[in-house]
Formats: structure tokens, sequence, C-alpha cells
């Protein structure tokens, strides 16, 4: 599935991640309205809004990305209905031939997190029968558990040629408060808790390879370039999935650091940027019914403002 | 919730915790083929099959027990029907009178976080409506994205009176990857990471006391027993979730350095132990058409074992 990343960002030019995170305050009023008058104000009335959202921004962009990010806790607030959208999604993206990560941040032990592995990337049992859950082609991980929460998820990415991206420094305003924490590191040297997590990753993406990429990736927030800098040659064949760009207020000055000389090795996420583009001053002029096409404009003008970036580097 | 949960502690005399993560192995034949009649070897019919094992195992241990601890993965692994086989066993435990933990580990950022507490422990709001969507009491919470990533959630807790159970050290082999580190404090001490993450646990705490005991709770795993000896006096006030007793290797005797002189402050969780309590020798003659008796039998010598290591310390 590296590989065929690695094929979508190379065709495609834009090494440019939509994440699919539809909050109900995003859907346009007239999609809701129309949501709401087959199911009423229901959690079936909101999954079919965000699904008909999702549906209509895949449609004017796809042409352009490689790949999406469904952000599964927007749909799982939904309970049930949610996620019945978010599997629609994910199915709908990979129809027509986008790679989707499931941000899910995941993470347990041993067969709690083959669970996960199982109903997200891979299949699961059920008498003679197997069946695929949400088949994502990649999920997000959440580390702190160590080897026993990760192996499990790796384990289902070789059976099923899919992949991970595990978070080493996530983009937030207080993810310093444990990762950034100086370690002692058996060398004698101390180093940041994510330099930690970060070789650690290197690690495992070792016998994980794809043709030129290892399928475990890591997270690395945009706005903190610094330290994109010092992870990129910690985990040189590592893909780092980059949120923060735009709404968060990452740029795309900042993210040259994230990519190697040969131009891949990083994806960069935004969601609201583009999925809401619409509701900015920029992009206004659209108007709300053409929602979808604003969303394409700021898919076009984020694939400028990083190929500029990484032309200048 | 916390003050129920010390209520429901107090009646029983049994700070026990039933994990109810049902695998398909675990789930006797007479079940499985009865559920496989109805539904085929689908999700649906592996659904039904894990809803009426713990159906049953509930309906023989609920008097005994203050609360139960389902593990999300182990439905989410059958997609969309095991989620509703989740929800519908919280909702059953709850009308039980129990307390209900979502084995959950979620964890992410700002909205994202808050749209997972709002799912699992609020309500999400839909045009005039309100909708909980799975209804959990408590949650077990990832920290590793910092306050950012937890404090939507204590907000939501605020709003509900429901409460969390943040990972601090948990129970498996690799936890120490990370969470053991030796991490540079501000007071120039250095102190492993699992206490940096108590001491925050406990902060988080301060300001969300219910009678007692703070809502916002701590996971730390009975395997390592020192280590909640010194966990203990960093959270006073906080339940702690113990993990990793019976099939994980826990012990009573390693016990009873989680719990505080008053004897509370402590919960501790057996999953595979009781629920599949019918495959291990001791409870074999229980036979498998009467596993939930075994359960009994098993939840029974549990609460003795931490009753007489407790009476003995």
């Amino acid at each position: 599935m590296v590989n065929k990343l690695v094929e979508n960002i190379k065709r495609t030019g834009a090494p440019i991640v939509v994440g699919l995170d539809p909050m109900l305050k995003y859907v346009p009023q007239h999609i809701q309205k129309k949501a709401f008058a087959e199911y009423g104000e229901t959690l079936k009335g909101a999954a079919e809004a965000i699904w008909l959202y999702n549906k209509e921004i895949v449609d004017a962009v796809y042409d352009l990305i490689p790949a999406v990010k469904p952000q599964i806790a927007m749909y799982e607030q939904f309970g049930i209905e949610g996620l019945i959208a978010f599997r629609k999604t994910v199915a709908y993206c990979k129809e027509k031939g986008l790679v989707v990560i499931g941000d899910i941040k995941r993470g347990d032990i041993g067969s709690t997190s083959e669970a996960y592995a199982v109903g997200h990337l891979g299949k699961v049992q059920v008498g003679a029968n197997s069946y695929y859950g949400f088949d994502e082609d990649f999920v997000t991980v959440n580390p702190y558990l160590g080897s026993d929460g990760v192996n499990p998820f790796i384990k289902v990415c070789k059976e099923e040629k899919k992949g991970l991206f595990i978070l080493v420094k996530t983009s937030n305003p207080s993810s310093g408060e444990f990762q950034d924490r100086m370690v002692k590191c058996d060398d004698g040297t101390d180093r940041p808790l994510y330099e930690v997590v970060g070789e650690k990753v290197a690690q495992w993406g070792a016998d994980c390879m794809g043709d030129s990429y290892s399928y475990i990736g890591a997270v690395v927030g945009a706005t903190y370039p610094e330290m994109g800098k010092v992870l990129r040659k910690v985990m040189p064949k590592s893909f780092i999935l980059v949120p923060g760009y735009g709404a968060q207020g990452g740029k795309g000055a900042d993210l040259v650091h994230f990519f190697n000389e040969d131009g891949l090795g990083a994806i960069v996420n935004s969601s609201r940027g583009i999925i809401a583009a619409y509701q900015q001053e920029k992009y206004a002029k659209y108007g709300e019914e053409n929602f979808a096409e604003a969303s394409r404009a700021a898919v076009l003008e984020m694939k400028e403002d990083i190929a500029a970036a990484l032309a200048n580097r």
C-alpha cells in the first residue's frame, strides 16, 4: 500500500492528504436540510448529512490528491450511525482510487491490538468465513504501550500489505508535556522522548519495506518544523504524515524539512482548511452551495504552496 | 459516577471489575451454534454470539461485582455489528446496576478528543435534539498527546458526572519501553515517565472530586506492584484501575499496594480468568454448558483472594 501511496503522489504531484473530519457545523445548510428532511434530526440524519458532504467533496477533489484521512472520532460521536457513514466514506474513497488513512489512533496490547488491527486493516474470522470490518489502507497508532501494542498491527499489515502511521510528535500545543521530555538513553545521552519513539518507528519499519519506503510511517506535526528536521533523519525510510498545516498554523515553508531529497517521504494533511474552505473569507465567493468547488480551489492552492516551498529549498 | 463506583464496591465488598472481552474462541459451542443458526457465519452471527455470551455471564455475576469493563476492540473487530453488540452490552450492564468502564483507550486533541468524549460519555447535538452514542460511565484514555487531549474528556465528565481512567503504567511486558524511561523533571530530579504522567493525573483530578475520590483515575498494571506502590502515593485521590490480574500473572498479594488504608482506591480487572473460567482445568467440572456458573465461581475466588491479601497486609 505504501507503493500505491508513492505512485498516487507521483501521479498527482501533490503530497497532500485531505482530512475528512466532518463536523456538523461545517456541513452546508442545504445538505443538512436534505438529510434531516429524510431522516429527521436524528443520528441517522446527521450521518446522512456528513456522508453527502464527504461525497461531494471527494467527487470534487479526488483527481488532485493521492489520499484522504477520515478522522473516526468525528463519525464515532454519532454512534453506530456515524460509524456506518465512516465505513461508507472509506469504501467510496477507495473506489475513487484514493489511499485511505483511517485516523483512529488506536493502541492496546496483544490480542486487543490485534483485534483493532483485524477490524480496521484485516479480516476477522467467523466460522468458515472471513470479513473486512472497516478496511482502511493505513491507520494511525498510539505507541504509548510499546512494542506489544504495535507488533500486532505490523503483523496484520504484513499479511494485508497495508500500513501504519505511528504517533511520534503530535501537532498540538501541549504535545510537549510528555513527548518533549528529555530521557536517558542507553548510550548515555539525553534525548527527547519523541526522538526515542522515532528511533523505534525506524526499527519497526526496517523489515517492512515497500519498493522505496517502509509501510510503517510516523506522525509528526507541521507545527514543529525543527523537530521534523531531526526526525526526518532518524527515520529516513518512513513516510511522515504531517498534520497541523493550515488551520493549525503550519505553512508550506515549514514543511520542507519533512521531505527527503527525492521530494517524497512526507504527506501533508489539511482538514478544515480544505473541507470547510467555503467558510473562509478567501473562498467566500464560491458561496455555500458550491462548497465543494471551494474545497477544490483550496487543494490547488495548498498544492502550489507546498510545491513552491519544495522548489525554493 | 465515582460515588456510585464507591457505593457499589462497598455493597459488594469486591473491588473487582469483570472484563467483558469476548473473543469468539471463548464463546461456548452451543451459543455459537445458536447464533450462527439464526444469522449464519456472518458478522451479525458473531455479534449475536458475543452478546448472548455476555448476557449470560452478566446475569450470573452482576450481584457480586460493582463494575464491568467491556474492551471495545473485541467488538470493533466485527465492524458495525460488533459495535451494536458493544452498545447493547453497555446498556444491559447499566440496567443491572453495574458501573460500565468502556475500555476504549482513545486519545486525540481538541475537537477530536471532544468528539470521542461526546460519543462515549456525553451527548451529541443534532439540530434541536441531543443523543447519547455509546453512553459508558467511565472510559480509558491514552495520555500521550498531553493536556490538549485529556481536557476535552474532563469537560464532558464534569457535565455528565462521569469519569476517566488514564493510562499511566500498563500491564504488558513492553510497557517499559517508553513508560519507564527516566526523564528530567523541573525540580532537577530524574523520574520515570509513568511517574510524571501519574503526577499529571493527580493534577487533572484535583478539581474533579466526588465525595471521597476524584473521578479522574489511572490505569496501573497489577504486574508492576512496586510501581503501583509509588503511584498510589503520587495519586492519593485517584482510583486505580488495575489490569493484569489472573491470566496476565498478577496475584492478590501483588495488589495490596494499589489500595489506600480505607480499603478503597483500586479496582482490579480480570477478563479471561472470569469470562472463560470454564476453559480452565480448575473449573472444568462445570462443563461448557454451565460456563456462566464457572464465571461466578471464579469471581467468588477472586474476591476471596483479594480480601485475604488486604486482610493480611
